[in-house]
């Protein structure tokens, strides 16, 4: 027997789990646009020379690669000491800034202030586990081009007027600035040569906690008392505003010139982003770190009580978008963390009620010709309703059965009477209600049913 | 220098061209949806043990392949004479009916009659030219599950409305019947072991000509004599019914008993089809052959004089689907050469102006703080417009340039005055016309001058 699940990590998606993943990037794209961000597409696959040394020695590791076919692997096989690099020079796509970065160096023409997102697979040769995938949906939102924090607000306010139209109530915008934690890091007495490491173990405080990191500056080095002066400096004192923790910072950095720069820039964006979407939902918090080295300004990261672990993040990382353009081009980003977007909304029964599949099976007596359900069936979809044909004639109920079984809500039945008269004998299944009706006005009662 | 070209055959899609494939997208999902028809996706990923062997020998050399990683490619290439085979157990899909199959036998509770479509790209390792890629766009409509004529029409009726509703104008649905034209074949003293050489020789005429098929068929072995007799069989008399030509057919036939069946069956498919979107766009034509030789029944093709080639086809199918389960599952199937439709429609002028990006710049000068200028830009936006903000203040002639420069119609001017009273100085490039207006009003305005 052929084994008929799909790869490893890897999903089907049948249509009624579908249909939502649809919403979602309906509900998402259609926000972005009102932002004036306009979509990219990029290809599946990516030269090698494109991904290689992009995502850490890690991340070279867990690209798929895609095999030489003929003479090419023909000629590769033949010589001697034959090894990975040797047998592939395209792989799949492993995220989607990277391929933005090439875009941007491919096609010099695109608006100065470059405002794109795109919403496409990436693919991971990860250990699949339970919410982590090999072929996974990420969704990008970017302004490349310049440095005013305008452009930070604009993508926090995008990604939270998204979640604000998926019903999301319960989140955050956790909001720190590198420069920030960098000056923090000084403040406690920590050697900068240890910074990088350092992010490394503050950035799971959201996961281990304070002791837990504790611990882990420990192992790498960081004495328990630098640690926790560390700590007491990055704890957010309980129901204090935005303004008094930014007030608590700038004060135990005092000492330090270079944090005067962070502050200034968090407080005029949280002052620009007042009457945005962003605003109610900024959040000033010195602990988070983000992993990714490339930021360079403000970070930030979305938490929400609905779910374990961020819902997206982003910042400013004006150093990695010109990688292929040979000059600088600032940057600003967030990332919506599809999948777990996804995955909450059903855990928190977000979705509506999403109609897939037919409203209406079109049932038929012996004595009505296919063509005639056919005609019945064109005229109740120019009426605006999804239907169905029962393939074949015959006990009517079967037929029903068949509509009850697959979920289709109602089922309009068509005898040589009906046809007679010009109408359709229509049944709602769940609440037993008929009603004998033509075709435009069955159309108009199969929407009101499946309203209330 | 880094090479910054998309993979060979493979496309960067830029907003503009993304935004007329969404589309295309979009139209054809809704109609298919008004059909009944229900969406699936699967992985780009697919097992080789569920691709090889499908598409005949010269599919399997088009595959992609993954190449092992890690330990498991360490062994292979550790084994002596190791080959394509041993360095890959996945691959790029190459279809979308292949994994239809895959999932019908892994889900055995689908609907019996699962009308699903499927809108994904492909990967095919194929020399690139001139519309023809490595990875491109399918879109796929089938219903499984029942033998009934029926089934037929509705896949023709959902694909011909979708190209009504893309506004194509000038197509016929050019039909056959598989054993149709095996009767045909017979009919012209062909031996019925050369019936599959007979049919790749005929699938032709389209593209070469009566004159190149007989020359193709005497290649194959068919004396010129028996070539002439079966082209006068299949050629259809100019100006004649559809009822005329398949009365031409079964008269033609009369002694074949075998063409009884097909003849009855196109005659059904086309009294069903009256009163349906097909019904004006049925066009028997004994000639379609369709190359691939798993139909059984009716087949199908799009033709448009709009369009070289074709814009789609299909046909039944009934011994495919069931492939990995055990069992026959009946078929019927029609695939829109999405890529072709939407070439045809830049040609042909068929998109509407499509709004993609901002229909509103914000501009402001110096006296007016980026807070203020974002919170008119939320009003906007709730106001249904999509607003980008112009990221620094200052000269307001570049900032309108800028505008200009990246096609965004409609200027916003905020300056301190504006601003005193609650308004916006809209600007409409093209026109030059100018109003100043509260920010609900603006977008009613912006809303009015896009629409003329």
């Amino acid at each position: 027997m052929i084994n008929t699940a799909p790869p490893s990590g890897m999903r089907d998606f049948l249509p009624a789990e579908l249909a939502r993943r649809r919403y979602v990037q309906q509900i998402i794209r259609s926000t972005f646009e009102q932002f004036g961000f306009v979509e990219l597409e990029t290809p599946a696959v990516e030269n090698l020379s494109t991904l290689l040394g992009k995502y850490g020695e890690e991340g070279d590791q867990l690209l798929f690669r895609l095999l030489h076919r003929r003479d090419k692997l023909t000629r590769a096989l033949e010589t001697s000491g034959v090894s990975e690099k040797d047998l592939a020079e395209t792989g799949l796509r492993y995220d989607l800034t990277v391929p933005l970065a090439r875009v941007m160096a491919h096609h010099p023409d695109l608006p100065r202030f470059f405002k794109r997102y795109q919403m496409q697979s990436v693919w991971r040769a990860d250990r699949p586990g339970k919410g982590r995938f090999r072929e996974f949906m990420q969704c990008d939102v970017d302004i490349t081009g310049t440095k005013s924090l305008l452009a930070e607000v604009e993508v926090c306010s995008a990604v939270v007027e998204a979640l604000n139209q998926l019903k999301f109530t319960d989140f955050a915008v956790h909001l720190n600035h590198r420069q920030l934690l960098r000056c923090l890091i000084k403040a406690a007495g920590i050697d900068p040569a240890m910074e990088e490491t350092t992010l490394v173990a503050v950035d799971k405080w959201d996961k281990i906690g304070e002791d837990g990191v504790l611990k882990d500056l420990e192992a790498r080095g960081i004495p328990r008392s630098i640690g926790e002066t560390l700590l007491a400096l990055l704890r957010r004192p309980e129901k204090v505003s935005e303004e008094e923790e930014l007030g608590r910072l700038e004060k135990a950095l005092s000492e330090i010139p270079d944090a005067k720069i962070p502050i200034e820039e968090l407080r005029e964006l949280l002052a620009m982003a007042t009457k945005t979407p962003a605003g109610p939902k900024l959040f000033i918090d010195a602990t988070l770190a983000r992993g990714l080295g490339y930021y360079t300004g403000p970070i930030f990261e979305i938490r929400s009580a609905q779910a374990k672990g961020s819902l997206g993040g982003g910042g400013r990382y004006d150093g990695l978008i010109g990688m292929f353009s040979n000059r600088e081009i600032p940057a600003v980003g967030f990332s919506i963390g599809f999948e777990r977007v996804v995955l909450v909304m059903e855990e928190n029964s977000l979705f509506p009620a999403l109609g897939t599949g037919a409203q209406l099976l079109l049932c038929r007596f012996e004595d009505v010709s296919p063509a005639i359900a056919l005609d019945y069936a064109t005229q109740l979809r120019a009426s605006g309703i999804r239907v169905e044909v029962f393939p074949d004639a015959g006990k009517i109920g079967k037929q029903i059965g068949y509509a009850d079984t697959v979920g289709i809500p109602v089922v309009g039945i068509l005898g040589g009477n009906e046809v007679k008269d010009g109408v359709i004998g229509l049944k709602h299944l769940k609440s037993g209600e008929q009603a004998k009706l033509s075709p435009v006005l069955a159309a108009a009662q199969v929407n009101t049913w499946l309203k209330s």
